[in-house]
Order: structure tokens, then sequence, then C-alpha cells
């Protein structure tokens, strides 16, 4: 029985503390958040969990928990990460481990020579249709990839506010979308370009950032990816791939509620992809858990170490160049000018 | 270089000599009709028909012309149908030859020792979709037929006094749908069960027909069949079959306009299936012509001799009878009482 | 917090015990099966169970247990009914409550004048696709329901031994479906014809059973409907549904395990639709213990009361000697000679 | 009755041919090609071509034709244009005008002044798909669009030789999706930027072309446009477009030979796309010929007239210079050098 502590009881850790509830295998003990109330403590409990605090120290300091998952806001994620490693603990930490590729390089010394199982929250890696899709590819069933594109839009843009601190678009949205062309390709971007607007809501622009995007990338095993972005999908949430090889495409579509069509005098009706990302990746949040609880229980690499915390990173700072300075920006500069590797 | 003669110049019999027109090993020489009219005949020239009349026996008379389409109205279908087998004409008959099987019987008797070619007009076996599933069916390719599904409905019913003249839904729109299921399963019907109502239009009940029907057969290959019919589709014109078999399933569905698919706040929509029969069917129209003269050509069967034209009418039959003593009836009992096989 | 017991812990025994693992307002005391063992009470212990035993009466006789699933095997499901109602319970009863419709009527007789909520096991009624169906036609959205298709098939025949005892397959198999047309279509059938065979193995007709059928129904509103049956489907199980009206029609198909489609040489292919019933309902089956729980909570109807139970038992029946007598029959003639009504 | 003209009698002047026959307000009255042979002269006949010849000047000599529809070789497009027009001849030219700016130039001077109505053969325009994506986009039913794509895949790769006089690929293939995209954006590109490969074939390589390509446009109303291309799609030819917008999402996919679906052990299997370009645009072939024949009737302009025939080819050389320069390339930077505008 593995026991888990679970940092920030937000929307996120409420999804894993059920997901975990779920489990056969593993308990959470501690859940904390600093505005840890009544309601939350009592949600908790009822959910098994044993042990509610204001304090993530807690969690740090009991040698019965093997693990936790650091589900607090993203400028904690690098911190806490550290102090769970030097503490013993091994880490499931939500995307993304830092804007600051140095601090996600202090997590990388941090880690080095321990036995610490660090996971990373690329969630859609575990969705259904994505698995089924990279398992058909990773098999050969469409060949050698050539062209590799990722459709991924929101039903709705985040508040300003939030557009303000997340980093930018690259860094906020699409890194999902770096992360899973890695994962469908079974490698590397080595240059990536970007072409981008702000149409969707004139304030995000005034915020500096960017709401709609095309993004190529060239792969280093020598396939074209696209990933096209918006910030705002009339007809709910938007998340497809394709991926088109020597002997054929793959290709995985939106979920939705229901097989409902209606065939009426307007036309052949079904029903919009699911809106909200917490229904759409709610199995998906399941398994990532469920993989790093594996991890730990069998002393084996998680399906999604630092380093592929580390490359969406990458990609997503060379895409902001790219942006800025409208031209192809190679991964390696940015690598080279952060000292890594 | 087949000569044709085409009887009839209303819709369907525009829509062949259309068909005809575009083919190179036949023509048409002479098109008649009762009331044949200035505008027809300058229509019919500039489709490349040599001779417009008013009298058919022209056609028949003429010792050029190899075959005829009969294409007048259903009462006369039978005795053209005697005076071209007389006249040594090949022909193309539309269905149904009569709704009257001891006029059908005078057809076969006609036939008889000739070595003319008949062909009757289900123009349905000739479309792309339901020729690809009987060839999938015909391969093997789901195995044993088990279960014969045929959704077939109108987008609107005809006039009531269509309705009068027309021998009943079974006989006039259902008996596309037994020719079907004789395709599809590649053999007869035993005995057919009827569950009809007329829920569509109560004046279609007041002339003494149902609209709406399910109609369960049982075929002589053992499987079982079922057709279910509207006169009235409020997205169009319905045309669906799917064949269950011991090793699967094969289903074809509609066709609409354009692969056209909209996104939006009120669901994914699509287009509305064909709305009209002859915009439907028009590929298979021509199709059916073409290898009428094929048989003419190759001095060969057609697809769909004489006895494809009796025995949906025996079905037909069978259903009215069902339907009105409320009983499954087998078609050996209206085979009988009619003095065939 | 409803505190119930679970009698019988074989396969869906198991299933509800999970669901009701993940409900906040209600959980399992005991769980009971004359074949409880040591691997099993385990289990249930990590699923929240407090108590296992090989004695149902145990349940019974629990003073703080509100309300009781009947799991066990179908024989015993009418008179663990007749002693949970004695013993004041609210009872949840897996599907069929019995296939002698007398037993069923001692159960509705017990549960006269008490204040006891008794709900049926039909699953499928809270499946998401056909839940949305339902709610679509409901809510007038095609219109008056005219035609009404039912398509079930499962992936593979029980053994031998099960259809020996199964009750035939009407009464075991389409006695979902039987339910089903009733909740679609908002009201009862009046008559029931059978076209049946056996195809899918002789030694299912050996044992007085078919395996492959066409059912229409009359229903009370004025729709025809249709089911059709297979003991065994190539491409898995087979569960779709459309209802066909007067403004247009609406349909449900099957799901999948994803969206994945894969482009090749051979054709376009997608995934086949799900084989496992558990796997295809395990959410349909957590909505109804839902329900159940929330009837008893707020002590309102359950969703699907005991003459929901009776109803498709008696179109089964009427199901069998159409089947037998080979002529359609009115299940009145069913509920009188059962003095129903 | 317009006459017409064919200039070149390969394979899409056959087309034409046969589209034309059809027509009623329109014959051919003369068909040139310089290898002119009884066999192909025979079956112009058939097809109701008045006269053939070895040589075009015929055509443009002959007062009675209206218009000439030019199917000879690329290589001789501009240089025939200019001489019909100054034969006074309306002009239908099959794509592309001319590889050379200066020439395509050198039409739209010689057009200047007269009367003569010009169209350039982009027969995707006319496609029942891509026709109406473009109508449902100009409606406004998705909104302003943001972001446009468009996959067009070859379903195998022109020989080597045909491959070294072609232009390129982005001249010879992704002209038509440069035509696309100015059609469905309902404006002009500003910039390009093109990521390409070689992956189909090492010899398109040593010829110094590329197979491969994933193509981002930035368009003058601010959407951002992406092509894919491939030279090799194993599963057919395709042919598919997106249009995303602030309101929703329109899209077209493949057409294929039936709706044929087959459900078994292997999965659910459908029809792959069409293969060959003249199956799948046949239709679309005999519309652009109709429209050509109407703006002739009615003196009206042409769907497609110079300018449109003369975008795309900047559009080609400004992506032929990105993948040299690899870096995006402005529309203007092309224009400007080559006197435009």
């Amino acid at each position: 029985m593995i026991k888990l502590g679970v940092i920030g009881t937000g929307r996120i850790g409420k999804v894993h503390i059920e997901g975990i509830a779920q489990l056969q295998n593993a308990s959470v003990k501690t859940a904390a958040d600093p505005f840890m109330n009544e309601q939350t403590a009592e949600w908790a409990k009822s959910m098994g969990v044993e042990h509610t605090t204001g304090d993530y120290r807690e969690i740090l300091a009991d040698p019965e928990i093997d693990g936790v998952l650091i589900c607090s806001s993203t400028d904690t994620h690098s911190p806490i990460s550290l102090e769970a490693i030097k503490a013993g603990k091994h880490v499931f930490c939500e995307k993304p481990i830092d804007h600051d590729v140095k601090k996600i390089k202090e997590v990388i010394q941090a880690l080095k020579g321990t036995k610490i199982r660090y996971q990373v929250g690329f969630n859609r890696r575990f969705d259904h249709n994505f698995e089924a899709l990279q398992k058909a590819v990773a098999a050969g069933r469409i060949g050698k990839p050539e062209i590799i594109k990722i459709t991924s839009r929101d039903p709705e843009p985040p508040s300003i506010d939030y557009v303000k601190v997340s980093g930018g678009m690259f860094l906020d949205m699409t890194i999902h979308d770096f992360d899973m062309v890695r994962f469908l390709a079974g490698c590397d971007a080595e240059e990536i370009y970007v072409q981008s607007a702000n149409l969707v809501d004139p304030k995000i622009g005034e915020a500096g950032d960017v709401d709609t995007a095309v993004i190529t990338l060239k792969m280093e095993n020598g396939a074209i990816a696209v990933i096209d972005n918006s910030r705002r999908a009339a007809y709910g949430y938007d998340q497809r791939a394709e991926v088109f090889g020597s002997l054929g495409m793959a290709a995985v579509s939106n979920d939705s509620d229901s097989s409902l069509v209606i065939s009426g005098g307007e036309g052949v009706t079904g029903e919009k992809p699911q809106f909200f990302f917490l229904e759409r990746y709610m199995e998906a949040y399941k398994k990532e858990i469920r993989a790093f609880v594996e991890a730990i229980e069998n002393d084996r690499e998680t399906p999604l170490d630092v380093y592929d915390g580390l490359k969406p990173v990458l990609m997503g700072l060379a895409a902001d160049r790219s942006r800025r300075e409208h031209r192809p920006v190679r991964i390696e500069e940015i690598s080279k000018e952060e000292g890594i590797g």
C-alpha cells in the first residue's frame, strides 16, 4: 500500500484525490493546502484521506508517506519539488515544472544519485485516444511517420489576469501539444516556426500574448509536425491528432457525451466535443496517477520523467523566440544558452 | 451500335434518354409519347434522339430498332411488353411489370422459346452502395447471412390521387425493398409478416392504404429479413441496408450532397441525405441501361429477368394479405393460387 | 448516509460494490454470499465494505441497513425480495424479478401499503447513449414516434448449461430490449410477433432455444417497434437504437475503446464496439445505483419500479408464445391468463 | 449554342470533351492534337466532336468557334493563350498558365481592352465538397475565419521524368492548394513559410525537389492557413479542408466509392478515399466548363480569371524561396521583383 500526500487541493488536486480513492494499492494519507477549510477537509475525509492540513511540510516530514503530488500553483512546483526530493519522497509534479529552465535544472541536479521516482503531469499521454494513436504509430501500423498534426483548441480563453501570469500561450497551453508531438513522434523536435495572431480577444494581445497559432516543427526523425491552437472554439474543447506515414494514416478525434445523432430538416446533427478539460481527461488523470503509483511500487521509471518535463519548456521558449523574431528557431539554440547537454 | 426506342418520355423516360446519350455503344432512334410536344421533341433532339412520335407502334414496327424501354404508365407495362416481344424487340420494362400476376405470366409465356432479352427496372441494384453491399455479402465477407435489414423511407408521401391507383404501398414502394432483400440474401423469401399503420396522413388511410410498416421475412437460406418503410422522412430520402452474418456485418448508408460538417454551438452537423430519388439514383439508372445494352450486345442474360419482376409482386401480394389477415403469409400460398411453380 | 447490504458477490455484485465505493452518500455495510471466501472478503474490505458474511439473513436482520441489492442467482430474486420487503428494507433487484409472473405478483402484493422503494436492474436506461436518445425523444425533437428500432447482439453465446436454465433468449437477453422499447416509446407494447431461428449454434436449438430473432411490436402509442437479436456478433457487443418520428430520427450507436481510425491500403478502419457488457455498461451500473440511493434518500419513486420489472416478463412470455404458435400475440392475452390488470 | 475548340486531347482534354457532350448549350466543333490518331478521332466523333485535326491553328482560324480550351502541355499554355486572345477566342486554360510570371503578364497585357473571357482551370473550386465549404464560410456560418487547414496528398508520386520538368512540387501540386486557400479565405496570402522534406523517394530529392511539406500562410484577412502535402498517401488521394472561425468550424473530407462499412473481427472498416484525381474530380471538371460556357453565353466574368491564375504562381515562387532560404517570405517580395502591382 503506497501512502501519498497531496499538496494543493484545488481543482486538479481534488481530481487526483478522487482517482487515488479508486486505487487498491494506494491511499492519500495527508492533503495539504494553505487555504484548507472545513468543507474541503470533510470532502477529503469522505474520499478516504486520513488527514488534512494547511502546511505541506507536514507531508514532507511524515516518514510514512512514500510520495507526494505537487498540485499547488505553478510558481511553487520547482521549489516544492526540491524540498520533496530532499525529504526523500517520490514526486508527481503537475506541469510545468517551471517556466525557468534554471530551476528545472536544479530539480534534475537534486534527483541525481537518488532513487526518487519523478513524474511530470502531462496527462494527455494517458488519454484513451492519444494512447491508442501512439501505440498504433509505435507498432509501425502507419510505417515511418512523415507528417504529424495536432489540433488543440480550448473552449474559451482564460481570464486576462491568468493570461498575464501564464508564461504565454506556448508555455501554458501549447506545452501540452509539445509533449504530445514528442510522444507521437517518438523523438525530440529540432526546430520550431511560429505563425501566431491575436484574433480571439484584443485584451490578450494587450497583455502581450497571442491566442491563435500554427506551429511547424521539424522532428529529429525527419517528420514534419504542425500544431494549431486557438484559445476559443465555439463548439467545445477540440483535441485531435493525426499521424501520416509511409504506410497510411492514424487519427483520433474528439469525445462527446453520447453517440446521439439527430436527423431532421436542418441536417444530421451529432453532439459537440466535451467542453471541459477535466471531464474530457478525467480517466487520463486517473491513469497517470496509477502509473506513478506503479512506478513507486515496482521501483521502475515513471512514464514521464523530469526530462520529459524539461523538453516542452525548451520548445515553448523556442516558440516564443520564433514568434518574437519571426524566424525558425532551433531547439539547440535555446538549450545551449540554457547550458543544457 | 444498339438502336433503342423509348416508350414514354415522362420523368423516368427522360432519365434513360440522358443515360443513353452518354453511351458509346447505344443510341435512341425513336422516343414515343402520346403527349409528345415540341418542347420534349426539341430536348430529345439535343440528347441525340433521331426521331420523336406520339405513337409507340412506330418503334415496334421499325426493323432497325433492337430494343425498347417501356417507361409509360404502370398499367401499360405488360400489354406493351407483349407487343414488343411479338415484334421481336428486346425489352427493358420499368417496375412493376404488372400488379396482376396473370399478366406477368402472359409475358413469361410470350418470352418462351424466343431469344428476347427482358430486363425489369429495379434500379437500386445498380446503386454504388447497394452494389458494394451485395458484392461484399456474396464474397462471403460477413459469412453466412443471418439478419438482413433494409430501411426505405420516402421524403414525402405521393398525392392521394396517386395513392389510390398505386396498388398500395407494398406494390408501389416496398416492391423495391422486396427486390433488394432478394438481391442481398441471394435467394427468395418464404414467408412474410406485416405490421403496418397509417401514421403520416389520415387521407392515406381513408384511401385504404398504409404509410408506415415493419415487414419481417423468412428467407429460403434461413436468414431473417426486416424492412421498415415510411412514406415521409423529414430529413430526406432514407435508403440504408445492413446484412449481419456469422463473421460480421456489412452496412451502407445514405448519400448526401457533400461531406460538409459544421461544428458550432448547437452540435456537429452534416448534410441531410439527398432528398429526391432521381438525384439519389441517377447513376444507378444509367448503369441499369448500360447493363441492358450489354445484354443485347453480347446476347447474354439480363441481370434482372422477368422472374425478378414477378417475385417482388408475389411478395407484395403476400404482404398485403398479411396486413389484411394479420398473420404470417407464405409466398407459396400466393404462388399456388396464382398457378405458379 | 445510506447503508446498504449487497446479497450476492458475483460479477454484478462486485460491480455494484465498486460503484457504491465512489458515492459520498452511501456505503456497503455488509456483503453476503454463500460462497464468500477470503479473497472476496479482502477485496470487499478494500472497497470500504465493513463486513462480509455467508448468510444474507444477517443483512436483513441488521436494523442499520436501509436497503439491499439482490445480486444473487435469478431463481432467488423473488424469494429474497419478499424477505427483504418483510424486513422493511428498500430493494434493488437485478433483472428479472422472476420468470414466473405469479412470483412477481407476490412481490407486488408484498409491497402494497409499505413505504419500501423497489428498483429493478434494467441498467441500460442509465447508459449515456440510451439516456440521451430517450431524452431527445421525450423532448419531442423527432416529433411523434412512429418506428422504433433496437439492435441488440451479444458478442458470443452463453454456455449451453446456462442456455438451459436461462428461461430462453426472450426472457434472458431480449428482456433488456423489451424494457428499452418501453423506455424509448414511453408506453407499453400491445402485441408481439416473433420470427426467430437457431443459426449460431445447433446446441442452442437442441436445448430448445433460439439464438437469432427479429421481433415486431405494436406499441400503445401507435408506433411500430422492431428488435433484432443475435447471440453472436463477430465484431463485439452491438447495442444500437433508432427512433423515427414525424419530425425526424434520433439514433445512438456503439461505444468503442477509442476514436482511433487507421487509413491504409485496406480501407479506413475504426475500432470495434466494446466487447464485454460490464465494460460497455460500467457507468450505467453506477448510475442506476446512484438513482436507487437517491430514491431512498429523498423518499421518492425509483426510476424503475416493480411494474417495470413485470412488463418485460409479460412481453417475454408473449414473445415465446408467438414463437411457438407462429402468430402475433397480444400482451393482454398473457396478462389476462396471469390475472393481471 | 456555344461552339468550342479543344486543344490537346490527352487525359484532361478528353475529360472536357466528355463534359461538353452533356451540355445542351455548347458543343465541340474541333479537337486538335499534334498526336491526333484514328482511335482518338473516332472516340471524339462518338462524343459529338464535329472535326479533328493535328493543327490547333485550324481552331484559332475558325470564325465559328467562340472559345478554346487549352489542354496541351504546360509549356504551351501561355503561348497558345496569346495566340487565342489574338484570334479573339474566349479561353479556358488549364493550370498553370505558366511557371514564368513574365509570360503570365504577357497574357494579362494581351487581354487588356478585349472582351475576351479568360478562365483558368483550378477545378477543385467546383468540387461539391470544397464548394459547399466555401459557401458555408462565405455565408458566415463559422464567423470570421481564423485558421484554415488544407490536406492535399497524392496517392502516388509522378515519374521522376515528370518531376524534373514539373516546376517543383509547389508549382505543380501545391498550386492547387494555393488556389484553394485563396478561395476559402476569400483573400490573398501575405506571407509563406515552408517546412519541407524528401521522405517519399530519394530520387525526387536527387531531382532537386521535395515530396513532403507543411506550408504556413498568413492571409490578408488575418487568418493563418496551413497546407500539408505529400506525394504519396498509401490510402488514396487525400483531399480535405477545414476552416475554423469565431463561431465554429466547417470541414470537408474525402469521397469514397460507396458508403460500405464492414464490421468484423478486425474492426469497423469503410472504403478508402477515391484513388484517382480524374475520378475524384470528374464532376468538378464538368462544372468548371459549364461555368466557362455560361460566362461566354452571358458575357460575364469567369469565376477564375487570369489573376486567379497568376496569384498561385506567385505563392509557389514564394514557397520555393522560403524552402531554399529557410525563412518566411512575403508575397510582396516576389511581386515586386516580378514588377506586379
